[in-house]
């Protein structure tokens, strides 16, 4: 449904992150300036979204330009619907980059690439000082990505039934192998390309319950790296005897697969 | 110096990536829908910047809000500065997001992140066709980030003097915990924090130095993956027999390191 800014103003339940009663002044009083050519300051507005509605839209998506794209534009479409500028000057088809893990790289999966920009988009700030709840979000969405039996979203009618699993990483070349080695598919093949739809589904379907809980205040972090990695930062992260290793990942998914840790 | 677009319609040497000879019209054409309120179209014009001057302000940029920032703002705040709209409207904090490899994860290095942004940014399109070229120069930077002893920029005056490594990966830990063993400094040292802005810098400058390449229309490949990594491929890669890792990276960083591969 298109609601207009004027319509959207009055409905409730409409607030902007970051800021607190005068949220929604200073975000309308922003986003008037894009048409002079000014940038509009993060976080955006956020309004809630279904999180169903939006899985369905990234699923759709992926196929026209992957991943990234796919999540980022689901999401923000929503948004342009629903609350209108800063969001219609967004170059949709700028996140296209990230997608195969950047340029088909395989590095960073494109759709986690997305959720953090987005999250960033609503919830962050330039005063760094105001950043620790977008982090926090998005360290959720990667420890949810690595250790959830994925995807979590599928269609309807799904053009091919999707092997689920866990991939324990947030590398695109990581997640795809795995799945390879799951289902006995190729990455050439088209019930690759599925499962990749559905995971842009999930994705896109994950960060938007995130953000609609953190406009709600009810955001609270449930996926955490795990145990056995929380260890291994006990000698290697800051405030260690180490300090050389700066990462939130489960280290035993490249680690020490078959070879043992060094005697402690 | 702040040039108008009137001014700076009457300098030559200015084009539009992705588009022939009617590319400058287009591009300028796109852009003023941008007061509005619908978004510039991909590519958004590029013109020659200076890599040197680039490379200082993404040195300096970054202590202030990171890699990611530093990178993407020190390359738009120039075209900002020589173009005008549509840059005027990027909100230059939102890639904050990706600094530290994303909220602090240690996945891909931010400045990568940045780069391969600001190059689909500068030379993609909606039109997933016409996308080979920014994907060839994303590869190109992440390849020369992964096999060059970095960093090649620091200022004229810098903090600390920086330990160069070859780190093999485009992942930010694996790029910090290399540095940190090579220097014998901490992930938390003011060192560190040098050495990652000086990063900033060389990936800033690198990535500028290819942009301009390619609106001279002279730019070409120069960093391939390792041929190392090429052997992997005809074995895993698409159209090979298992076809099992979609992936462009260095494999022999992670896997086989200590354990030999299976017989073939």
């Amino acid at each position: 449904m298109q609601v207009s800014r004027r319509g959207w103003l009055k409905n409730a339940g409409v607030a902007c992150f970051g800021a607190a009663s005068g949220g929604l002044a200073t975000s309308l009083c922003t986003a008037t300036t894009t048409s002079g050519m000014e940038p509009t300051p993060l976080p955006w507005p956020y309004v809630q979204l279904d999180p169903e509605a939006v899985a369905a839209t990234a699923y759709e998506m992926h196929f026209k330009a992957g991943c990234c794209y796919a999540v980022s534009a689901s999401i923000i479409g929503e948004l342009k619907k629903k609350v209108g500028a800063p969001y219609t000057i967004w170059p949709t088809e700028l996140m296209t980059y990230g997608g195969a893990g950047v340029a088909g790289i395989g590095t960073l999966c494109g759709g986690l690439n997305a959720a953090a920009m987005v999250t960033f988009l609503v919830t962050g700030s330039a005063d760094k000082t105001k950043n620790g709840k977008a982090s926090e979000i998005t360290r959720d969405i990667f420890n949810w990505y690595a250790e959830t039996s994925l995807p979590t979203y599928c269609p309807p009618q799904p053009k091919f039934e999707t092997v689920k699993v866990v991939c324990r990483s947030n590398l695109c070349h990581v997640s795809v192998s795995k799945w390879c080695k799951a289902s006995k598919c190729k990455i050439s093949s088209k019930e690759r390309e599925e499962r990749c739809a559905c995971l842009s589904g999930s994705v896109a379907k994950y960060t938007v319950e995130l953000l609609n809980a953190q406009l709600a205040g009810e955001f609270k972090t449930t996926h955490k790296i795990p145990a056995e990695a929380q260890k291994c930062r006990d000698c290697h992260d800051k405030g260690s005897a180490r300090e050389d290793a700066r990462v939130q990942m489960d280290c035993g998914v490249c680690h020490f697969t078959k070879t043992p840790h060094p005697k402690l």
